[in-house]
Parts: structure tokens; sequence; C-alpha cells
């Protein structure tokens, strides 16, 4: 037998690692399994019917363009779209452009690539949004993560942190119904990041993927971006990342940037590398779900839909976990983040799940070095509302059994 | 006033530059300009009636995957219909398996990303797709540009390059109606190609972008992929390339990738990173289109259209052109390479054209190192055929004024 071909491999491969997710992911889709595991919307939910009557109506000439290539920025008309919405919720393109990107974790990728070199520090909530974190490790930056309470950030955690690090090249902020931990920042706790870069000269990448899905029409005000609420100059250390995937579907692989002038041009450069441009097809689509009024419809209808199942995982919670469990009620988004005692292992409450057909994600996925190993997230997007009560029960005996074998 | 804020960009930013096409975009898109620039599908020809049709009938829970997150590699349909299309061309996947990408061109980042470090070298055809040259250079590599003459690479061209260079990591060629020189490999030239990179130890990245449009059923013979033509071990060091963009829509932003099985896995999490996955929405249009017969349907409509604008150019330079012109008649593809004679610079011809309402692109933009500026690449593919013999006449006119210019 000849001996197998030694590929060329390049440095960079060497610090690629795989998601410790994937191999979960196996049991999300697998229709034996009850999952929490997925942070994606729910599959009943999409609006599949008015994505056939946007294309039937759309005119020819406009159907051409949607299969040929488009600018890299973004289809034009998408561009102005998305900046009356965001002009919509208080922000301003006096300063900033918006450049379309496929899916928001794009985005996170070309800020990456832009400010990023090996031994670099990013500022990130602890815990954080998993792609972000696999992300920047494989740009070889060192992520420092930054604990939180129920408010957001801890300034003096913050502070502490920024002091410690060298190289610290920006802050990526989750602040709306954050991915994993449920929760929602407060005024003052906002208006404490954006003090804290101006006075530091640090840039804020702001990940605004949830802020429309509210449950309540009075949270709404809650969730007015940094971006929004910023002076002109702090504006320019600001780049905001949206996204389609939460308020149309994930499977368009749209998301936008808002960026600073002054990157722009340099930004649009890296995505041309990445993928010249990105679908048409969905920009298309896209871009007259948001401007004809379909979008805000489609919200509508969905956000009594998490609501409903946010109040029966809470319920269920109620009944079936210990009172030791600490956790947030969610405002609005995706995620109930679960804190179990010190010196339980959310681990073997993941092992009993798993052997009662229950699957959702550890907390130390979502924590830049292994740690909270205390705690795990329970994503209750996209389960059906009559397995809720059921599985809920199974995690809370985990917990108990979990409990009892370190003798809390 | 205050001062602006400074970014803190990596050092990779300064290596990135802007593709030199990009400025003259905005003539081959302007109504007032006949566009031989823009290396794209017909925008008339799109099977946008089929799409129209295929999404209609998709089951109800089909389309609901269509707007979900997908699996990283791809979609798993999607995967075996390109899988078992690639084998009707005579690939194996004994030892490869595909990854979807979105366009080829992130494909070809992929594969950058796995082996590039700064100052490796890559050896390209000269001239070469130029949105691979300046991704290629955004890694910090250096591209070394191989003669060709009309049956492709030059055997003694490639073996100097590739003895002068250090690094080499690995050899970009597009065997199939090249971009932008519009030729095709002869079977002894594939065969050199085979057993040099069987010699040398060297990866073959093998982009196949083009290779359904072939003119006359007789020449479908000649775009056999050099992968299927190698032998099992040499195999394993060619990638393969293909897209939908050409066969389908670039607007669907889809290619995928032939990969060796050693490498399978480093890229799927390059891949991660990059955008988690492809547009399921487009891989679940694309697969029925391949699957159910659409693709082969859609093909046999537009080669010959394709092929008349071909004629139509080839009998209006033979008309317009003096005699010195050199250039290859194209036997497939969107592309008729010219070459002027060696003293005459294509940027004057190119000067007249927009002055008199016609655009393409010099050759030395698809040069890495700008030389081949005796050269330009007419791209037929995106004209109206009542265009081509004025916007030919035109350009005849500006090399008969560039040649009288120097003397010629």
């Amino acid at each position: 037998m000849e001996p197998e071909f030694t590929y060329p491999f390049s440095e960079t491969v060497n610090h690629l690692k795989s998601s410790d997710i994937r191999d979960l992911m196996k049991y999300a889709i697998h229709p034996d399994y009850i999952s929490f595991a997925g942070g994606m919307p729910n599959n009943h939910l999409f609006p599949v019917d008015e994505v056939e009557e946007i294309y039937h109506n759309l005119p020819r000439d406009i159907k051409e363009l949607a299969f040929q290539y488009g600018p890299t920025t973004g289809y034009p008309p998408l561009r102005e779209a998305v900046k009356k919405y965001m002009e919509s919720k208080g922000i301003s393109f006096e300063n900033h452009d918006v450049l379309i990107t496929t899916g928001s974790l794009q985005g996170i990728y070309i800020i990456s690539e832009l400010f990023l070199d090996p031994s670099d520090t990013v500022l990130a909530e602890l815990p954080s949004f998993i792609g972000a974190l696999t992300l920047f490790k494989s740009f070889q930056a060192h992520v420092e993560g930054v604990p939180m309470d129920r408010d957001g950030l801890i300034p003096e955690k913050l502070r502490h942190a920024y002091k410690k690090q060298n190289n610290v090249k920006f802050l990526y902020a989750i602040p709306n119904f954050h991915n994993p931990a449920g929760l929602i920042y407060s005024k003052e706790r906002r208006e404490f990041i954006l003090s804290f870069i101006k006075e530091n000269n640090l840039v804020l990448l702001e990940d605004d993927a949830y802020n429309e899905l509210y449950f309540d029409e009075e949270d709404r005000a809650l969730t007015r971006p940094l971006l929004a609420m910023a002076d002109e100059q702090t504006a320019k250390q600001i780049i905001y990342a949206g996204t389609f995937s939460k308020i149309f579907g994930p499977g368009f692989r749209l998301g936008w940037l808002i960026l600073p002038k002054g990157i722009f041009n340099k930004a649009e450069i890296i995505k041309q590398s990445l993928d010249a441009c990105s679908p048409n097809f969905s920009q298309v689509i896209a871009d007259t779900f948001l401007r004809e009024g379909y979008m805000e419809k489609y919200l509508e209808r969905i956000r009594p839909q998490y609501k409903l199942r946010r109040d029966l995982v809470l319920q269920a919670v109620r009944k079936y976990f210990p009172e030791e469990v600490k956790y947030v009620e969610p405002k609005g988004g995706f995620y109930l983040w679960i804190e179990l005692p010190g010196q339980v292992e959310a681990k073997k409450v993941l092992d009993y799940a798993l052997d009662n057909g229950v699957v959702f994600v550890l907390g130390k996925s979502f924590s830049p070095d292994d740690s909270l190993v205390n705690t795990f997230r329970i994503a209750y997007s996209n389960v059906e509302t009559d397995e809720i009560d059921k599985a809920i029960r199974i995690i809370g005996e985990g917990i108990y059994k979990a409990m009892s074998e370190v003798g809390v």
C-alpha cells in the first residue's frame, strides 16, 4: 500500500477546533429526542406561504436580478430598506453605512478579520454565543470572558478584565435577549457600557440578533440598540450586527453590519473575498418581506408563540426543579439559562436527560475557558408546546439526582 | 471638532486591496453602455418560472427546512445529488466527499485558509480568475503566474515556475472554458498536469465552473475533470471546486468542494466559522433543480444561446479587428481573450470604447503582476445579440486607433 499523501497545511489550521456542540446536534435533530439544544426559530412558524406570494408577485426583471450576482455591499433596495428599518430604532446613518452579510456570523467574521491579529484579546460576556467564541479563537485571539449579573456585564468585572489584558481589540456584547443567558441589559448598564468604551477608546461589536423578540409591548423600549443611544463620537466606535435569521429565516443566510464609515470600504474588500456577494435571491425576497410589511405581521404572529413556550417552560421549572436552582425569567428571545448549586455538574444532568430522551446544551460550551460547569441552556424556541412539561420534568429529575450524588 | 477615532486594525488589513474591476463595474451595469465586462450568465435566460414551480410543489416540511439552519457540510439530499451528478462525470467518492459552499469563491477561500501562510506561493495560470487572485493575495501569498498557450499551461513554464519558487502550496487551474482565456485544455495537457502534480507531490485546486457550457456535443468529452482522469493516489492531491452559478444562477450563492477525505473535517471547521452553513433555501431549490432534471433541460436551452453569442462575436471580430490581433475561438463558456500586438496597450482601446459606450475588462486585471497590458477579455455571455456587431465594431476602431498611435 502506498503511503498517505501529506497535505501542506497552514499554521492557522492547527488553531482550528470543532465546536463541541456539533456532536450534540445529532440528538437535537433526532426524532426520538425532545430538543432544547438548537438556538433556532421554530420550524413550524416560518412564513412559507408569504414567500411563495412574494416571489409570484415580483416583476420579471426583479426575478431575473434575484438569480444574478449582486453588488458586494448588498442589493441596493435591501440596503435602503434595512437603513429605514434601523432608523425606526433610532440609529442614524450620518456616520454609518449598511453592509449586507451572509448571516450575522459572516459579519462577525469580517470584524475579526478587520481587527484581530494572533494573541490579541476580545472581551466577551461570560457566557457568550458559541459561534462567535469559536470564530474569535480561529483567529488565534484570546477571548476573555467577563461575568454578568441579571442586568448585563458587571461594571467592576469589565474594568478589571480590560486592565488585565493587553491588545484588547473590541468588546463583543449581546444586549438584547442574550444568547445563551436569556437576559436583557438594563438602561443603566447600557449607559455604563457606552461610557466605558468612550473612556477607553474601545470598539464595541453589538450583536442584536434577538432585538425584535420581546414578549410584551411594554418591554419594547428596553431593546433600544446601544448604537442608537450613543452620542455621535461614541457611535463611531460601535459596529452593529443584525440578522434576518430570527425575523425571517436562517435558511436565507442574511444579516447586516452597520459600520462606521471609516471602516466600511475595508469591510467591503474582506466581504468580496469571502463570497463576492450575499445570495441575491434571498436579498430580493427579504427586501419585499421587510418593505411591504410582511415582517411586522410575521413578528406579531410569532411573539406570542415564543412567549407561550417561555411561560410553559417557567411553569414546569417551578414545578419540577429544586429551589436551589437559579435563573432569570426571559423577557424575550429563545433561552432560559439555568445555574445549579456550585458543586453540581450540569454534565450529570445532561447524561440523565439524554438517557431519557431529552437534550440541551451545557453552559461550559458558552465559556471561552470551559468554566460554568454548573450551568446549562434551555432553548425553548423549537419545541412542541405539549412536550415541554414532560421534558422539563425529566431534566428536574436529573437535577435532583445530580444534587443527591454530591450531597446537596 | 473632535479628532477622528483611530481603529485598531489587524496587520492583515494592510494587505487587502480592492479588485480593480470594481470601478469598471459601474459601466457594466449602466444602461447607456454595452457591456462585455461582467463574467456572468445572461440575465434573461435564468429559470425564473421553474423555480416558482419547484417551490410551489415542495412538501410543507421541506419548505420549512428551507427556512431553517442546516448542517455545515450542506443539505444532505443536495450533497447526495451533487455526488451522483459528479459520478456521472467519472468522479469517484471512494476517497473524497462533498462540502456545499456559499459559491465556489468561498470554496477557494476555504482552501486558502487550509494551506496558505504569509509568503507561501500559489501557482496560477497567467491570466487567471481575478476573484481567486485577489483572494490568494489577501492571504499574503505570492501568486506566480504561469503562461499558457492555446492548449493550457505550458509544461516547461510550469516546471520552471515550480522550481523557482519556495513553499508552493498548490496549483490553481481552470481547465474548462477558462476564465478569462476562453480556452479548454487538451487531453495531453491534462495528462501532463496530472503527472506533474504526482511527480512533485503538489496539490491541485481544479476550478471547474464552466464544465457544462460546451457548445457542441462532440466537445463534451473534452471537459472530463482532471479529478476523474487521475489515478487513485493522485486523486488524493486534487480538490475540485464546482458551482451552481453557471448552471442555475449566481444569486443562489451555491457551490461545492470535492475534498479528499484527509482534509474534509478541517474544511468543515473553517466553513463553520465563515457562515455556519450555506443558504438552505437555495440548497433545497437547487436540490430539486438538479435531481428532477430541470438542470439538464435548462442547459439544453442555454448552450445554443451562448454559442450564438460566441458566433456573432467571432463574426464581428473577423470583420472589424485587424489581422494582427490574436485570439483562440472559444468552444464553450463566456469569454473571448484578445491579444494585441506587443507594443499596443489595451488601455487605449478601453478608453476609446468607454468614450463610445462599450466596456470590457483589461487583461492586466487577470494578471497577478499587472502584466499582459496588450490583452483584454470580451465576456459575451450577458449582451443582447443585436448589440454585438456595433459594439465589436467600436472596439475594432479603438484597436486601429491604438495601433496607429504606436505606429503598428
